[in-house]
């Protein structure tokens, strides 16, 4: 069985797309600021009609930003990177009749019952999620070489020990090519690896430990002082958990800025435009995307997120986004945002690790 | 290490309870009635003073039930099956005030940080669990053999492939001495037995199947034809599954009906009260507890377990009760009913079998 | 602005309509059991062509239930109340093939946005519910008089001081015909009226009393010993909360029972099946319906409850379905059993009832 | 009946404290770095012995900050606000041995039931809220003009008409002294005034425009063009809603950035230090929140509101602080951060500003 869908890309040559205009630019009046009537992409493949029956299918894109049209070259940016002059997309349709086609049927879809009466047609905690595991163990182990994973953490996973080392096990083992967290994440694993706490709770015995409240000011001080985190690794001699593992393997790392930080730690990026072109050069290159326990973060880099990546050999696939937390709330607010595509798995994020780990040993 | 701690009994010779009172009995004044001032039992170890310094343990007790005291024999029973005339315990002090002591210290209890002021003083779904399950399978393997291990299931065990076959394990390999659930489990598991779905729903793949809503109302339907759930597993040669397990392990199994049932099978024991009484044959023996995607049946039987448990030599142990579920309200609902030596493990149902299934294999 | 929409009778000229052929019955082989392809109601109108283009619409329908069909009447009854030989309709397709047409558009459904890629298009708690309110509060207007108005309670209702006393409004000013709850319910609500507890918390001020947690055994006990909830009214003196009032002004409750009551009270049936036989007196009439704050009585009660009301008249009008709930999942889980029609507020039922009585003041 | 509880501040002749020893500083080493054992408060009143009995209470606190200490003035800083050299407070112990007293018991706590058994210890969503409505309404109009009340506003708020217009009340009345929240709250709100809609869906009647998913863009972009919210509010002739009605009543409102953020909207602080800055302002005033449905500013904004305010008269009186949410998890996460003295009322927070509206009018 191939672990990717085939992608069946539009026929321009239907009646409606063939006399379909040319798409029109507009320029932008001033920088940060867009032309009336531009055009906000979608998570979907999207074609620009160029004339003459020429399409252009934008890569790189994401959710609500817009496209910049130099000739045969379209660039999708977000609009507050649009400069002044920019020739900028304009057109609100999605079926060609302003020249833009929203390809929305790429990939096949998993057919609904028929009948006007069914039951469970929505995903909640009672869905069975057996193969949604093991399709994501064969693209975790197809995407290892042949792809790009993303990982999104919220704190949850460095504050249990089994789970800690689950992850570290993924760096290690090169299912994680980007790393995307704030900086609870970042000092609670190093608290960890330092203390073996949690917010000044063991994170294997529970127990909480005196004075532990300390315990995470004390790392983010320690770090600070040393003005790094890789150098604080070294001069603590930190060697397990997430973020050393990530040091050690090259897995490159995003640590975004939030209001509720304490610190930040040295490299946490706190301007949020500029971590969010950070966390953009991954979503640029995803294949798959694991979202765990923040919804935050998760929000933040879906709406960055494509459906579908455009290989270097031109090949559409498309772009996995799991989503792993513990209430339908998180996983509708998500799909609200746009980012249906989303595979929602409801469980605790200790386990999710924890079996995946089993699974991919 | 041991997997149970050493019981403490209280020390009868400390001169408040040296001078306790006899305890007092009076007359049920009607069946089913209790005389005022009645004492009503707690899930801790509570004792009688019987006079002269010789306290009597109360054994196979629950919560919220009576004490009917003959000579030195004392039966905890519930109100409604209270007879006329019955000697029934009175007092409602809990220190020896009128001879009864509850003896909330017979168990070591895991000790706070000190301080006035600690973070993660409360259990939620970032509460490190690795200890939790890595005790749990301490004790499934010690009381495989040496206790009594009851499972309390909702139905969505029943709706995931893995997570189906992983309690059929559980069954197989004498890890459940007793089953507790509804009708919806045992319909839903003979209906994945026949048509592989639950509700309608593929236990694997998610596909909704046409007409897969009559599925459950098929099954229903065949069973009831034979007239029993053995039989209809034998005639139709049903052979996968957590209920057929039992059959062939002849591990017991109360189904217990309820308003939202549908059938129901034969078998399911539509009287609340009767379901009751079926069930606390199993909670007199219960020496491990796991409560699992059900707030009915977990609250129920929450209720009627005890929280020791006394041996044929004497001994007293702890029960331990866990209860599996995504929500902290669910779990807080069980503690704000008494319960709060459960140990609360918020995850999905699906992946807690499937670990288990892991560790345990 | 009408309350009630317009109800749209399926075309019966339409060509494959018009070309069914009569619907086919068949003798149940036994009490309790259904022949093999029998038909199972939906919660949508559903039509039986009994030859010629006479087509005859079922009243008093329900989900998972069965038609039996003698000349010209219909009975939509539960498969366990079948008796040998009855007359069971069968054929489970619906658009007419086996003379059976399901009408799913009889009401105007509120239409979605056009277009590919939409936002928010899944209720969650951050929908707007203004308009939902105020709706709710036109059909109570219109249906006290002219319809039949059921609630259904969980016991959160009868924990706090006002929303008790908003369901006591509710009851006494018409806009509740008849009430569905289980034990605890009126067991808390007769505490708080003896003791101003609730499970021993004070209603009002939250203060845990000394020997709270007899209260409820207390109250229990005292109605026991009098025999009946009505006797127990008088002879206590109770009169504030809700099952005072439907005692004063003759609404009639049923209180099914379930295995984690204490007790019963007096009245409680707990016998599953005769208490959804007792519920569904009560569907048979309701025109709206509104549920709070329990899954178990909710998920029962929507399963027997159908989308439309035949009037006396002759005119099928829907019926209102509110489910008040403070998760996602359980309105989700309603859905999944197929009362899709069900209108989600998703809040804490206390708030609910306290705006609803400043509404209807 | 007063609303505020009397402060029975620490008794100073108390033998333990009488011989504590003066505090002691260590200078920082570097800019934003603490000396070794440095001294983290919390949110309860902290004092601090200069010798010879004289204690001094340090004023404006919050919760992980640090105190440098310079003759007779304190204040308390966050750590990456310290400079070089600064005498930073040193101690862990919080009973006067290093010659800082945390002081815990300054107002009068609810006191808990006796007894070894009890039920509801836990707060949930069935907890009566009655009566902290009704201390909530006196606390607001008593701090109107004796206080000073800072909204702490989720996206939620704008998406439903009669929450948004109550929301709108509330800052013309006089009950908010400072809004803080983020760009969504702002964009919805301004949507919600040109377009009726959130997010493209509209605020009463749930309807999903076409096109719709474009209003927020639009109207981030309508604002950047004009350079400033003010001046877009005053051009777009925007005139109902809440931040409309804080530009016209003088309110402050700080808009902190995130990397969830579209645009972001003029005015906004991408910074999360900066804007953590400008909340800390508000934080030191602040005698009552309110902060609804929103954890990521909720728990921002927890972190820096002590649990007691100083008057510039020099009385200490309590910061009432409450939380409105859906989910126990998001109060007990709060919780475990340090704010245990948080009021969690567990609603949606559409239906408590309706109700809070009711009852201000």
């Amino acid at each position: 069985m191939s672990v990717l869908p085939v992608y069946i890309p539009p026929d321009f040559s239907r009646p409606d797309l063939a006399s379909a205009p040319a798409v029109r630019v507009e320029p932008a009046p001033a920088d940060g600021v867009l032309p009336r009537g531009f055009h906000a992409t979608s998570n979907l493949p999207e074609y620009l009609h160029l004339g003459g029956g020429d399409w252009l299918l934008a890569r790189e894109s994401r959710m609500d930003a817009v496209m910049v049209l130099r000739g045969r070259e379209v660039e999708v940016i977000e609009p507050r990177q649009v400069k002044l002059g920019d020739p900028v997309v304009i057109g609100r349709s999605d079926d060609g009749e302003e020249g833009i086609y929203v390809h929305s049927s790429g990939f096949p879809c998993p057919t609904a019952a028929a009948g006007k009466f069914v039951f469970r047609s929505r995903g909640t905690r009672e869905t069975p999620f057996s193969r949604s595991y093991d399709e994501l163990y064969a693209v975790l182990r197809h995407d290892r070489e042949q792809g790009y994973i993303v990982w999104v953490l919220g704190p949850a996973i460095a504050f249990d020990k089994d789970s800690r080392d689950a992850m570290q096990f993924v760096v290690e083992h090169g299912y994680c090519h980007a790393l995307l967290a704030g900086n609870a994440l970042a000092t609670h694993d190093l608290e960890a690896a330092r203390f073996r706490t949690g917010l000044g709770q063991d994170i294997y015995t529970q127990a909480l430990q005196p004075h532990g409240h300390y315990n995470h000011l004390d790392i983010i001080n320690e770090v600070r002082l040393r003005g790094s985190i890789p150098r604080a690794i070294r001069e603590l001699g930190l060697s397990d958990g997430i973020i050393p593992a990530c040091e050690r393997q090259g897995v490159p790392y995003v640590l975004a800025g939030s209001i509720r930080d304490d610190g930040p730690l040295p490299g946490v990026i706190s301007d949020a435009c500029r971590a969010q072109d950070a966390m953009r050069v991954h979503a640029r290159r995803a294949t798959t995307v694991i979202a765990l326990a923040t919804q935050l973060h998760t929000i933040a880099f879906g709406n960055m997120t494509p459906g579908y990546h455009v290989t270097p050999e031109g090949a559409v696939r498309p772009v996995f986004f799991y989503v792993v937390d513990m209430t339908e709330f998180s996983t509708d607010k998500l799909a609200n945002r746009g980012s249906v595509q989303a595979v929602a798995i409801l469980t605790n994020a200790q386990d999710f690790m924890v079996n995946l780990w089993h699974n991919l040993k």
